[in-house]
C-alpha cells in the first residue's frame, strides 16, 4: 500500500488525487495546495489531509511518494526536496522551462540516488503502449519513419502562453517524448518550422502556434511532428510508425462506437474526446499504477527525470532551428 | 451510500460485487454463495461479510439493496424474499425459465410495489445509451428497421446448454430486449428459423444453435435477430437502427485503435474484446450505477421485472414460431 | 466481335448500348424502340442503325445478340423470339411479374436450349464477384448466415408502382438473386413481414414500402433480407456472409476516398453513390462482358432464364408469407 | 475530335495510347518507339501507324497534339521540336534532371506561345480533384498545414536508380507537384533529411532511399513529405490537408470494399492496388482528357511546363538541404 502525497490541487493534481484514491494499492494521505481552500475541497472528496504548505507534507513520516503537480516554476525544488526527504516522486513535465536548470535537477537527483518519475502520460495510453509492445515484438521490423499529429482544440489564454516557455517546450514536449519512446534510438539531429497562423500577434512575446519539426536519429531513422494550438474539429493525437516489415497506425479516441447517417452525412463518427484529461484518462490511470509498482517493486522507472530533460533538450533545439534555418544537432 | 449485499459468487457474482465495491455512493455489505469458499474469497478481496446463506444475508437489516447472481432457478424465490424484506433487487436475466412462473413472480413483485431492476446490461453500454438519446432526439426520425446481430466466441457446455432453457431463453433473450429498448415499441408478432450449423446432436435436447427472428409492432416497425452459438473471430454485437430521417449504428468494441499493415494484411483492427466480461464491462458499471440511483432517489427502476417477462414472452414465441412455422402473435 | 442489338433506348438500354458501344470485343449493330426518337438519339451517339420495331432488328442477320431493355410485359415474347431467331439474349430482370408465364417462358428456352442470359447486374458487382470468390475457395468455411441489406434511395412514382408487380416482385427480386448467389444452395422457406412505414396509401394497390424477409435452405442455412423503397441517407446495398471460418463483408461506394472534419462531424466520408446507374456502372459493364464472353466461347450463361424464373418464385413465397403470416415452402 | 500522336510505346506510351484510343473525342493517329517492334504491336492492339521515328511523326500534318513518353533525356528535345511544328504537348515528368536545361526550355516554350501540359498524374486522381475543390470552396478555411505520405511497394533496379535523379527529382517530385497543388501557395523555403534504410549501397551513387522533406510557403503555411523506395504493404499515397476550419484526408484504393474477419484478423480491408499504373489508372484517363479538352478549347493548361519546372526546383533543393542541414530558400 503506498501512502501519497498530491502536491498541486488544479486540473491536473485533481486527476492524479482522483487516481491515487481508487487505485486499490494506494492511499491518498495529503494534499497541498497553497492558493485557498483548493486542496481542502479536493481532500473533502478524495479523502486525505488538506494542507497549504507542501514543505510540511514533505516532512510526513506516513507519506511514501509525492505527485508534483505545481506549477512549473516550482518543479526543481520540491523535486529536489522530496527526493532529500526520501520520497519516490511523480512530476509533472516539463522540469523546469530553462534546461540548465533541468540538467542541475537531472544531475542531483542521480547523484542522490533519488527515485522520480516524469509524468509523460501519453506513454501510458494503451494505444501507445500496444505500439511499443508491437514494434519490440518484431512485428514492423526496422523503424523506419514515425509520424506525430498533435493538435489542441483551441490555444490558451495569452497569459498562460507568456509564461508556457513557448509552443516547443509547453506543448511539443510531449511529442519529443513520443517520439524517442517510439523511435527506440535518441534523436540527434532537429530542423523545425515554425509559423503564426492562428495569432500574429504572437509575434510580441515571441511564440508560435503551428510547427513541424523533423528528427534524425544517429542510425539515421526519421520522425516528423506536426502541431498546431486550435483544431476545430478537436483534441487530434495521432501515431504512425512506419518499418520494413510494416506499419502501425493508432486514431483518436471518441466516446462510443455509433456512427450517423443522415441526408447530410453518411457513416459521421462521433467527435473527439474534448481534451487531454478525457482523451488520455486512461493513460493517468495507468501512470499512476505504474508508478506505484515501480516504486514498490523497487524497479526502475518507466520515465526518469533525464527523459524528461531530454524531451526539453529537443525542443531547445526545435526553437533553434526555427529561428535559424538550420539542422541543429542535439 | 447504498448498502449493497451480493448474491452468488460466480463469475457475473463477482462483476457486481466488483462494481458495488468500486462505487464511491455504494458499500459492499455481504456476499453470500452455498458453495463452498467461494464468497470468503471474494469477500476477502473486495470486502463485506461472507456467507453460505442467501436468506440470512436478507434478513440484515444493514442491507438495502440485493444483487441476485444466482443460478436461474433460484432467481423467483430470491427476487420475491428480497422484495419481502423491504429489499431493491437487481435481478440477473431471467426471472425464470417458465412463462407461466415468471408472470407469477412479476404479479406478486407489482402486487408487493417491490423495487426489482432486471440486469439487462446491453441497455447500459455507452452506445446503447447513445443509440437510445439519438432516437429520442429525433436524430433518424421515425425508426422504421432494426438489425440486431449477436454471436458468441465459442458454445457454452452441453451440460449448461440441457439446463439453459435453449437458445432463445438463454441467448437471443438479450436481443429480445434490446429490440424492445430500440424499437421504442412492443413487438406484437414474431417469425423465427431455427438450424443446428454447428452441432446437429443439440437435436437431442431440442436446441438449435443458429438462429433469425424477425419482430413487428403494432405500427409495423420491423426488427431482425441473428444469433449464432460461435464466431471464429470473437464476441460480435452490432446495432442499426434505421429511421425515416437517418440510421445509426454501432460497432463492436476492441482493447485500442490500433490499426496495422503488413505484407499479409493492411489495415487490420484489433481483436474483438473476448466475452461479455469484457465487452460489457462498462455497461456493468453503469448498470450497478444506475441502479443504485434509481433506489437512493426512489425513481422508477430503468429495468423492470415486467421488461424481463416480456423479452421471455418473445423468446418463447419465438420458439414456437420455429418449430411451427407461423407467425407467432406476442 | 459479337455483333449486339439493343431492345429498348430508356434508361436501362442505354447503360448496355454504351457498353456495347465500348467494349472492344463487341459491335453495336442496331437499336430498337417503338417509342419516338429515342432509338435514333442514342444511335446518333453511339453507333449503329436505329429503329422503332423491334421484330425487324431481331431479324437481321447481322445481329448475334440481343440486349432486352424494354418494359417488363413483352420480355417473354422479346426473349423467345429473339430465341428462335438464333440470337443469344441478355435479358432485364424479371421474366414476366406472372409465374406461370415466366415458367412457360423457361421451359420455352429451355426446350429450344437457347442462349438466354438474365441481367442480374449486382452479381458482377467486383464486390460481389470477391465474395462469391472467397466463399469458394473456403475462405469463411460452411456460410451460415448472410444479411443483405438493401434500401432505395427514393420510392417511384405511384404510376410506376401500380405496374411494378409490388416491392417483392420489384425491387426486393435482386436480393433473392443474391441471396441465391450467396448462399450457394436453394432457398426451400420464405417467411417475410410487410409494413407501409412511408406510404400507407401503397394498401390501394396491394404494395408495401418497408419488408423483410428470413429464407432457409435445405441443409437450414439463413439468409434475411431488408429492403425499404426510401433512404434520406441514399442508395444502401451492404452484404454480409458468415460462415464457420469467418465473415466476409461489403460495403457501399463513394465517389473517392476523402474524409471530412469539421466543427461538425469528424471523419465523414462521401456521400454514397446516387442510384444503380452508378453504383453498379461497373457491374453492369462486366455483366456485359461475360455475356459477351460466354456467347463467343459457346459457355453456359452466368445467369440463366432459370435463375430468373427462382427469383421471381421466392418473390411470391414472401407475398404470400407476408399476408398468411405462415412459412411458405418454395 | 483531337488527332493524337503518342512518342515512346513502353509502361507509360502505353497508358496514354490507350486512354487517348478510348476517349470518345480524340484519335490515336500515331505511335513511335525507336526500340525494335514496341510501336507496331501497341498500334496493332490501338489503331493508328507505327513508327520507330518521333520526328517523323511529328511532321505529320494530321497530328494535333503529342505525348512525350518516351526517356527523360529527351523530354525536352522532343518538347520544343513539337512545340515549333505547332503541336500540343502533354509531357511526362521531369522535363530534365538539369534545372537550367529545363529552365531553358520553359522560356523557350513560352517564348513559342507553346501549348505544353505535364503530366503530373496525382492532381487528376477524382480524390485529389475533390481535395481542390474542397479547399476552393472554404471547406476548410485557410490551409495551414498539409501532409503527404508517399510509399513505393518496392525499390527500382539499380541501373534505374543510376539514371534517376536520385529520389527527391525522381520520386519526391510528385510530392513536390501535389504539395504546391495542395498549398494553394509557392513553397519558399525547403528543409530535408535524407537516409538509406533499405540499401546503405545507395551512397555509391549518391542516392537516398528514405527521405522526409518541410515546406514553407510566404504567408508561412507548412507541408510535410515522407518518402520512402520501399513499404512491404504496398503503394502508399494519402493526403491531409489540415485548415482553420476543417480537415481533409484521402486513403489509398483497393480493389473493393470487402472486409474480411477471420481467427486471425478482424475487419481487415483488401490489399492496396499495386502500383501507380493501376493507382492512378483513373488519374491518366481524367489527365488525358483534360487536355483534350483544354487543348481544343484554347484554355490554359491545367499544368504547366513551369509547374514541372518548379517541381524540380523544389527537389534540388531538398537535396541541397539534405546535403548541407541547412534549410534552403528557393
Amino acid at each position: 500500500m503506498l501512502r501519497v502525497a498530491v502536491l498541486g490541487a488544479g486540473r491536473i493534481g485533481r486527476i492524479h488525487a482522483a487516481n491515487a484514491a481508487a487505485n486499490r494499492q494506494a492511499k491518498l494521505v495529503a494534499i497541498a495546495d497553497p492558493f485557498g481552500s483548493a486542496a481542502e475541497d479536493l481532500a473533502r472528496e478524495l479523502g486525505g489531509a488538506a494542507s497549504t504548505d507542501p514543505e510540511a507534507v514533505l516532512a510526513r513520516a506516513d507519506v511514501d511518494a509525492v505527485v508534483i503537480g505545481t506549477p512549473t516554476d516550482t518543479h526543481v525544488a520540491l523535486m529536489l526536496a522530496a527526493v532529500r526527504a526520501g520520497k519516490a516522486v511523480l512530476c509533472e513535465k516539463p522540469i523546469d522551462l530553462d534546461i540548465a536548470k533541468a540538467d542541475a535537477a537531472v544531475a542531483e537527483v542521480e547523484r542522490l540516488d533519488g527515485r522520480v518519475m516524469l509524468a509523460f502520460n501519453r506513454r501510458f495510453d494503451p494505444a501507445s503502449q500496444e505500439l511499443r509492445r508491437a514494434i519490440d515484438a518484431g512485428e514492423i521490423g526496422e523503424v523506419r519513419q514515425v509520424i506525430i499529429s498533435s493538435r489542441d482544440p483551441a490555444p490558451p489564454p495569452r497569459a498562460y502562453l507568456e509564461h508556457s516557455g513557448g509552443i516547443f517546450r509547453d506543448m511539443t514536449i510531449h511529442d519529443f517524448d513520443m517520439a524517442r519512446f517510439l523511435l527506440g534510438e535518441e534523436p540527434v539531429e532537429v530542423m523545425a518550422t515554425a509559423s503564426r497562423l492562428i495569432d500574429p500577434n504572437l509575434a510580441e512575446i515571441g511564440d508560435f502556434d503551428t510547427v513541424m519539426v523533423n528528427l534524425r536519429t544517429e542510425s539515421r531513422r526519421q520522425c516528423h511532428i506536426n502541431c498546431c494550438r486550435a483544431a476545430v474539429y478537436g483534441y487530434d493525437q495521432r501515431f504512425e510508425v512506419f518499418g520494413s516489415a510494416g506499419m502501425l497506425m493508432n486514431d483518436n479516441l471518441r466516446p462510443t462506437t455509433v456512427r450517423r447517417w443522415s441526408s447530410a452525412v453518411t457513416d459521421a463518427r462521433e467527435p473527439l474526446l474534448n481534451f487531454f484529461l478525457e482523451r488520455y484518462a486512461d493513460a493517468y490511470r495507468t501512470e499512476f499504477e505504474m508508478f506505484r509498482a515501480a516504486v514498490e517493486a523497487g524497479a526502475p522507472m518507466p520515465v526518469t527525470a533525464r527523459d524528461g530533460r531530454q524531451a526539453l533538450r529537443l525542443a531547445d533545439c526545435a526553437l533553434e532551428s526555427a529561428l535559424t534555418g538550420r539542422a541543429v544537432r542535439v
